[in-house]
């Protein structure tokens, strides 16, 4: 995960990927005195920075391995839309096991993209046992939602798009959930603006493994995450574990109350659909908005994945 | 409305309103065979085209009354909230009369840019006549919302960014209230393409005089249109129907249902915020899209100004 791994990752995807627009918000600016850039990824491909990664891992797999690849792999969430939707592009086949209580309408988007849908039953052990089978039964590859170098690296190149469109950044900020979004960002500012950028990560309080092992400098296992961001459930990766406790700078935690908050002001006043793992970042921006005053700070818009049904609901 | 007036216009706002992004969907391509540009105006200043008509006509006004301009209009909808933001940013004093049944959080917006609101009875007649008083008690002069030389010069700039951003556009679509939008989009059609580009027109069928004048040669005022699109429900200013009936290709009429769906897949698939209004284009164009096939189709989104709750509703 060295700079020009990162840049040929860049290069690599580039075709294949939005270069996603960094918007900011003067109302944002007004209410916090920080000067704020979104990077927004929830208008990437499929929604969600996953793209990123699933397209270059795919992609390095495919340098070494001509012809008929067939990747897997198991997730309820933005992963599994994004490696459906990469493997097309490569004309890969692609099977994703999911959990048989997945709404309708994310299984309906994996098979859309032309990949094959195992469901499971809704527990970590059964996905990974389904899966298993999958490997074993077929000639699959598994590829991993974010404990694997080659998913970091690609999620590494949202960040260097954004320090490459917004000049002296002082900080980025991104959400925690397994840490690939999170871990790449850090390799990035500290490649590419050598080490100036300090990067911050923001998790609910209600599922706050990355913040206790940030703290404890150890690993610290996600357990019943009551949260409405659904992103940001599992437990840290083994790679991105120690990549974040050597390159991130903090990490700050924000309550369902505040998630929802800062959901409604990105609605309301930026006029965009963010699904509450970005909120997270954008809630935790405001919370610690002192800290930031006047500098400029990279916000991660992670994803856009969310159910309008449910939104309503929130409010 | 000259070509120069429009240009100027243009360069006048600039430093106060938003170049607001042009977006693709390559979902919405492969659905319709249309090459869709979506210039939009949910992320313009207060949400809405609107920032572009009241900047300059107040600028305008500006022109030829130096010191304490005072501005006064009655609207519930977007024109409120931008004549009052317009006049916060030159130092003016704005009135807004406003009626008593608008959401609070319309009346708040307007208050927060520094507006006094004078609320009224909830119809046309109480508008008109608390503005009339407004007017005669005091020295402000009434910025209208749409029947104004200035406020259609003001919105053609809009066209005039989407075309300066997207070469060879065969078409531009936009929705129709009372006709500045559109009147300013076939002007500048007319004078930055030599009339190359054809404009038409979206309207629900709920609120359809646009239509019915148009097909009359002949006004038809709006009578108790029954839509979700609130913006839309006015009827065609006087000065805007002879441009509409000369400039414009047609008007497309669209159900309460197609604006619905319309709205749901602009959430779910661009991640934007959009109000009624604007998918009342995007169902015009899904609706006529053998029409068009393979034209490259300019749609404008003219706002993002809806309530989330009254949103899950309609869901």
């Amino acid at each position: 995960m060295t700079k020009e791994k990162i840049l040929e990752a860049h290069n690599r995807i580039a075709p294949f990927i939005h270069k996603t627009p960094v918007f900011t918000s003067s109302t944002f600016n007004a209410l916090t005195g920080v000067e704020a850039y979104f990077k927004c990824e929830n208008f990437q491909k499929v929604g969600a920075f996953k793209a990123r990664g699933a397209t270059y891992a795919l992609s390095e797999l495919l340098t070494s391995n001509k012809g008929n690849v067939h990747v897997a792999t198991h997730s309820s969430g933005n992963h599994a839309q994004a490696l459906a939707w990469a493997a097309r592009q490569f004309g890969c086949k692609a099977t994703i096991v999911m959990p048989s209580n997945s709404p309708a309408v994310k299984k309906d988007a994996v098979k859309g993209y032309g990949a094959k849908v195992i469901e499971c039953e809704p527990t970590l052990d059964a996905r990974e046992s389904k899966l298993e089978h999958v490997l074993q039964e077929s000639n699959a590859v598994f590829i991993p939602p974010y404990n694997d170098e080659n998913i970091i690296t690609g999620a590494a190149t949202c960040a260097l798009e954004l320090m490459d469109e917004v000049d002296n950044l002082d900080v980025i900020l991104a959400p925690v959930g397994g840490g690939g979004l999170l871990a790449g960002s850090a390799l990035s500012a500290k490649w590419f603006s050598n080490g100036r950028i300090k990067v911050y990560a923001a998790e609910p309080e209600q599922a706050d493994d990355a913040f206790q092992s940030f703290k404890s400098k150890s690993f610290v296992p996600s357990k019943n995450p009551l949260t409405i961001a659904d992103g940001l459930k599992t437990s840290l990766g083994e790679i991105n574990l120690p990549i974040i406790l050597k390159e991130v700078s903090d990490v700050f935690t924000v309550s369902e109350e505040d998630i929802k908050k800062a959901l409604f002001f990105v609605y309301e006043r930026m006029k965009m659909v963010i699904e509450p793992s970005s909120a997270v970042a954008v809630a935790a921006l405001i919370n610690n908005s002192e800290m930031f005053k006047s500098n400029k700070v990279g916000v991660i818009i992670s994803g856009g994945n969310v159910d309008l049904k449910q939104l309503a609901q929130w409010k």
